[in-house]
């Protein structure tokens, strides 16, 4: 719903470069936006009612296309996520500067602002109720629908924005140009596959519910576009820096009183609750590609208050990244975004093909026929999308989705050696005891020494002490503390050869102890609380990790504590 | 030595706020930049003398004022350090961008390459010898010293840069200008300490080599500041943007031609170089610190080829952030450099001033004035450079110097209450075996389960396998495999409550073997080489972290390739 804030700026934008001629032809660009919207309506009903526990493309793709095309619409998902947050922040910024151009100089200041903030609710659990959603919802909803009347209803403009106006020379009105304008305002659409995603958030009956929510998004947001286009027309409507279409809009209907700050106020709000949907549905989403190890486990691990926290992350750090890169510029996102709805909307589609010659229900054909013809559009759409954006930052969706399947492959591929090697599901052999050796490396005769030989003589019998002897350093004054303490452990000293103590430790267990089982215990001192990133022990990390690929090795840690 | 590129400049661009009456100043402050220098020129041949091993103002802190100061004089010594970096990058590439106007543009990722450049020749341990500065130095000198003497025989400019100058209004000067002007030149005198900290450098004998190359470059720095301020004067040069005042200064002595070009080259080479003495000295100097606890003892980890890898990426990245907020813009930087310089010189000098009373050599009383004099006049500096450059950036600097005495406080603080805790010195009692009970984690009946159990087999008798009963979890198909399995060791199922792992494991280790020690043995497949980073267990480490800070308890990972 939130894309009627910037979805019939981006067709108009593009319309200015054929000066006044190509305003013109905002209306019927947007009748064809809402003639495609009518089939995307019409084709998702179908998708709720055939996976009613959501996902989406992700799920019918999975069922119904193969491993790797569901990867596809999952990155393409994901793409639009993290676009959907950067792009309605920036909308959202916009509309806030518009309404107080005092603050227009900080505009990315305040995108990362509002960012951070949503970002750090999300992280602490705290989430909006459906009803925090209502309020602002309606007021937007029926501020624009004032908006419309009021604007159809007036003869003049109430306030007209005086500013220099960045409206091209007049030029022919090419096809390319309609192209263009059609596929940014496809941008508007991008609402449309997040109430299938989100069917189990639904009160029951669920299928039906989600279905009428779609219908009723589908006719607003239609009627929203047809209106809002006819008064850009009436009002001939100019895109002007600093200033958003809707903001002029609002201020040519209303004039430039409290309802003028009354809509723009509710639009902050509802894009600002419109990027937080995406920290709902991110989350969820990688969880699931985590389960399915399409995505590093940590993305499934929830904190007791059942946020994903690595998600989260994630999605505000790209989002961040995406909003300083552009500037804070919403219309410098907008053409990124789309792409990866039309991407995910052809593959769902193409699903539900192949799910109706599955499944021969009552009217099947006609069902197959209208998903197909879905199929079709949207794939026509993402094309144009994709070609006439593509200079203007499509490329970089076009080598992202590319590279996020290839790298979700690769994390697939690697968690399924890891689980062939844990050898789940046959009965294994019973354990066994073995022969074992300790080696406990001590650098100093100290408190912490006779710790972690304690330790090692409460493991077993067969302890070897071993001392690195580092460069410059002289080992009688060792030797002799040694014997001073005289512990009664077998002591061995072997040379380090370069710097570090790592590799000849490394290197000793290694080839002395060929056949037996490898105890190795290393005693360290941890930093209090809050030091332990900072100061971490260089020693014990660099033995860790030289000893953690050794083969029958088993790495201790005893860590004493400075308090 | 390359600080003559952006000394002149910074005073320049000073007095020219003040219109052409104030750039007729440049000579006189230039005199008077050029007697500080004979000052410290002749108090830091002292200072050479009586710290053969290098170190400058923090070996003088350290042995004559106590613990904080050497740490101010640290603090400082880093901070300029970074800056010289910054500095010296920008103004090679101002140098290039003058006479390569088309690479303007591209300023900041032209700024950002050489110093990656530099940092990776830097981490990959090669370094330049000392020939490879001679050609560039000398050829530099030379050029500067032909185009003063051109300069100075020539009656009319042999080019003038022609573009929009940034002189303003003439005004009356104040003194305030004139003191913003020589704070500013000021930033030509901070290659004084570079030789001082290098003395170990030097060939034998080490002390008088050292104490003339003090000599050599005092004489060569003042002869060319003041040779370019004449020519200032004599062409009246203006800032112009897009070119540095040495560029218009060489147009203007030797026209537009080969020779021109050839001593902006010079320049650029000798500024790289310049930066990259940097990260000569930074490391060696955080390696010290690292040494005498102040810093994580990571900065004191060397690479088998000598290279101190936490100090060179700490430099290239701090240098790096500094470079990416200023643009590029080496007039930005300028100001926060020569305060650090300036609070060396001064911390350096007192320190010789106890040094000259505590160690009544001939003449002391004549040095121990020479160095207070010193004291006196770079105090009054470091206080007049701050205050004057507060605004614009010196307040960084103020912010940053007393946080990094801090942290660095700190640090040396835990690490002394790491080592209290290691106990050395003292001869320990002898180590004694305990009581011993292992609990090894198992979350299946699987192949990995059966290689842990017989590693705790191996080390010994006690042996709980735990597993953890997740929510959700239905636990009679794990106990039927384990059943099945039958491995001879004693089973506890726990229930986990919430989502995690770790925390039930180690409540039931730490509440039911009160007086043993315990061992707890974490199993798990490691991923190939190059996935370790991006696919960790997120299990293991949750247990780890969990585990970690329980007394009397070793934690040991036993950890299978996937290959």
């Amino acid at each position: 719903m939130a894309s009627v804030a910037y979805g019939p700026e981006s067709i108009v934008l593009v319309l200015a470069a054929a000066g006044s001629a190509g305003l013109g032809m905002t209306l019927p660009v947007t009748i064809a936006i809402v003639v495609l919207l009518t089939v995307l309506i019409a084709s998702y009903r179908q998708v709720i009612a055939a996976f009613p526990n959501g996902g989406g493309a992700y799920a019918v793709a999975r069922s119904h296309l193969g491993h790797r095309t569901s990867l596809v619409a999952a990155a393409s998902l994901i793409v639009d996520y993290i676009l959907n947050v950067a792009v309605s922040i920036a909308a959202g910024v916009a509309a806030l500067t518009s309404a107080i151009p005092a603050l227009l100089p900080y505009t990315v200041w305040i995108c990362l602002a509002v960012l951070v903030g949503i970002t750090a609710l999300n992280l602490a659990g705290i989430r909006e109720s459906a009803r925090a959603f209502m309020a602002p919802t309606v007021v937007f909803v029926a501020g624009i629908l004032v908006v419309i009347a009021a604007g159809l209803l007036r003869s003049e403009p109430a306030s007209v924005t005086s500013a220099a106006s960045t409206l091209g020379a007049s030029r022919t009105i090419g096809i390319l140009l309609l192209l263009k304008a059609f596929s940014s305002g496809c941008s508007a659409l991008t609402g449309v596959e997040a109430i299938a995603n989100a069917v189990p958030s639904f009160e029951r009956p669920r299928v039906r519910g989600a279905q009428r929510a779609e219908v009723a998004l589908g006719v607003l947001l239609g009627v929203m576009l047809l209106g809002l286009a006819t008064l850009i027309g009436k009002f001939s409507i100019h895109p002007v820096d600093g200033t958003t279409v809707l903001s002029q809009l609002t201020a040519a209907a209303l004039g430039h009183g409290i309802a003028y700050y009354v809509v723009q106020f509710a639009t902050v709000v509802l894009l600002a609750l419109a990027a937080n949907t995406s920290y709902g549905g991110l989350p969820t989403l990688t969880k699931i590609l985590a389960d399915d190890n399409c995505l590093p486990h940590r993305f499934a691990v929830a904190t007791p208050r059942q946020v994903y926290r690595y998600g989260v992350l994630a999605l505000g750090i790209s989002a961040a990244v995406l909003l300083i890169a552009a500037n804070g510029d919403m219309n410098a996102l907008v053409p990124l975004f789309a792409i990866g709805v039309f991407v995910g909307f052809t593959i769902a589609q193409v699903g539900m093909v192949r799910h109706w010659r599955g499944d021969h229900v009552r009217g099947w054909r006609w069902r197959l026929a209208l998903n197909g013809f879905g199929a079709v559009l949207t794939c026509v759409a993402a094309i144009v999308t994709t070609a006439m954006k593509f200079t203007s930052g499509a490329w970089l969706i076009v080598l992202v989705l590319p590279l996020l399947v290839l790298i979700m492959e690769r994390i697939r591929k690697e968690y399924n050696r890891i689980d062939g090697r844990r050898g789940t599901g046959c009965l294994p052999a019973p354990p066994r005891a073995t022969g074992t050796v300790i080696v406990v490396p001590v650098s100093e005769v100290s408190e912490l020494s006779r710790e972690a030989l304690s330790a090692a003589l409460s493991l077993g019998h067969d302890i070897v002490a071993l001392h690195v002897c580092l460069p410059g350093e002289n080992t009688t004054a060792f030797t002799k503390a040694w014997e001073a303490w005289h512990p009664d452990v077998h002591l061995e000293i072997i040379d380090a050869g370069d710097c570090t103590v790592g590799a000849p430790v490394a290197r000793y267990v290694r080839d002395n102890f060929p056949d037996r089982r490898k105890v190795v215990l290393i005693a360290e001192v941890d930093p209090s609380t809050g030091w332990d990133r900072v100061l971490p022990s260089h020693r014990s990390d660099e033995l860790e990790r030289q000893l953690r690929r050794l083969p029958d090795t088993v790495v201790c840690h005893l860590r004493v504590q400075t308090s």
